[in-house]
């Protein structure tokens, strides 16, 4: 079962003996009848996450599902045991290392003034932060950082990288480094996915460790970075953030973060562009072939 | 006579014999005497230009005048003979580039959308563009150019050089190869200077000439881009559009590019940012020291 249709068309035939069911699964139309649900063996979940579990006791045969999605911590406690999960490991990398480079430049250069301005009808210039020049450390340094990095190169930016656990060889310093590291950080970029060592990571002290002024950027999850000591920095303008995580998700139509000034949100969208569909089809046609062969899939997730 | 205080501290005296007055350029506070400006032998006017018209007169001993704008159309006509003129050619480089990407990212992923939602309450994800895989054509590829095409590129964005005479040495095509480019053209980005030959330059054919959803991006200077045929273009949604200037300039209140769907604007600040600072202020003691030693000073600008 798959979220898309046509990709035969684009991609060539699909193996014989294959049946394809499309269901985009945002609407009931289209949605496969019980006795096509309980033929699916491979499910191939779209990105707008559907009512998984609705859906899972409807599939018996189910073997495998495909996320479209790096992190799949809501997904996991739902899943039958038997079931393989695969996610979508680097289908965002472009994607969101694009949409973070986006929410870094338009901090630095005052983007969300100038949407002011144009609509309230001023042109008053003023001389703006740059991105060239400035220290960039990226927290999670994985396939993301890595594309991430790539850019801010080009911007004549230095970048810093941070994970769990330091790689030397690759100079990627360890979570437990951050002290030292953010009191020269003029951009901090936490990549972080969700679980149980990453809940509050960025807490009131990474925060405290900050130079005035820095800015705090978050395409990874809500939850690692903690919102009341955030909002406690942010609230005076001592430090500025541009989220497109939040925690809670969705930030509710009250929430104080979203009249903090120098914080910029989107909502949760730096994964979703059109960077990520030809990626998302050809992972999707590489599989079908796969589980058709009896051959391994790629980007298997461990279950426990 | 010179725009800043302090250069002398952060990069060592100035040469025997130089006599350095600072003038911010901005308010009457600090405007040296009569008596002072009419000793002063190179001008470094300040990057927000105070009244040339005015001051020039109250120069007679002036020889040469430092710019730190690349484009200098205004100050020519202004400048008696026998005063070279020295623009600042290259100081916008990183500034201009980092700005022109953070435009062409907030229009690729809906930014301005997000900043409306964020004010108002709603927290509504949809897919957006992107910037990778795109095809963009740069239309007057020099170094602010170049700079550009490298973040593009570290973008995973493809690159197409265009300016007034081809050099297929450098892969670059003529203006006159526009008609066949556009078509396949999904993000222009104009960096023209303003003179006879590229006032209009990107008019009414060559914006019927992009396809649907295409983006017009524009950092040199307003006139080289016709504001009525972008205005039938962006009105209707066919066409996006990108500008940090515009013509006329300031851009009235009232304006109809201001509530174009699809126009973002920013106030003529590509220049403008932290990254021209450090920049502009080695060009500045580099010269001051080439003018005390009766050297020639860096980036003559020819004057007809």
């Amino acid at each position: 079962m798959l979220p898309w249709d046509g990709l035969d068309r684009r991609y060539g035939p699909w193996p014989e003996g294959v049946q394809v069911h499309v269901w985009d699964g945002t609407t009931p139309d289209g949605e496969p009848a019980d006795e096509v649900l309980a033929q699916v063996g491979l499910w191939v979940m779209p990105y707008a996450v559907p009512d998984a579990a609705r859906l899972l006791p409807r599939l018996p045969r189910l073997r495998a599902v495909q996320s479209l999605s790096a992190g799949v911590e809501k997904l996991l406690p739902l899943l039958p045991a038997g079931v393989a999960l695969h996610n979508g490991r680097g289908l965002h990398d472009a994607s969101t290392a694009e949409h973070a480079l986006g929410l870094i430049l338009a901090a630095q250069r005052d983007l969300p003034q100038w949407v002011a301005d144009q609509a309230d009808g001023r042109w008053e210039p003023h001389f703006t932060r740059s991105l060239a020049d400035c220290r960039v450390t990226i927290v999670g340094y994985g396939s993301i950082g890595a594309a991430l990095e790539r850019r801010l190169l080009a911007c004549e930016a230095q970048v810093v990288r941070v994970a769990r656990r330091a790689r030397p060889e690759q100079d990627v310093h360890a979570v437990s480094d951050l002290p030292g590291l953010l009191p020269d950080t003029d951009i901090v970029v936490l990549v972080l996915p969700e679980n149980a060592s990453t809940a509050g990571l960025f807490g009131a002290a990474e925060l405290a460790a900050l130079p005035d002024g820095a800015l705090v950027v978050n395409v990874g999850r809500g939850r690692t970075l903690d919102t009341e000591a955030l909002l406690a920095h942010t609230s005076t303008g001592r430090l500025r953030a541009a989220l497109d995580v939040t925690d809670p998700e969705p930030l509710p139509a009250d929430h104080p973060l979203r009249r903090c000034p120098g914080v910029l949100i989107t909502p949760h969208v730096a994964g979703g562009s059109a960077a990520f569909r030809p990626r998302a089809e050809r992972l999707i046609v590489e599989q079908v072939r796969r589980f058709a062969d009896g051959r391994e899939l790629l980007h298997p997730f461990p279950r426990d």
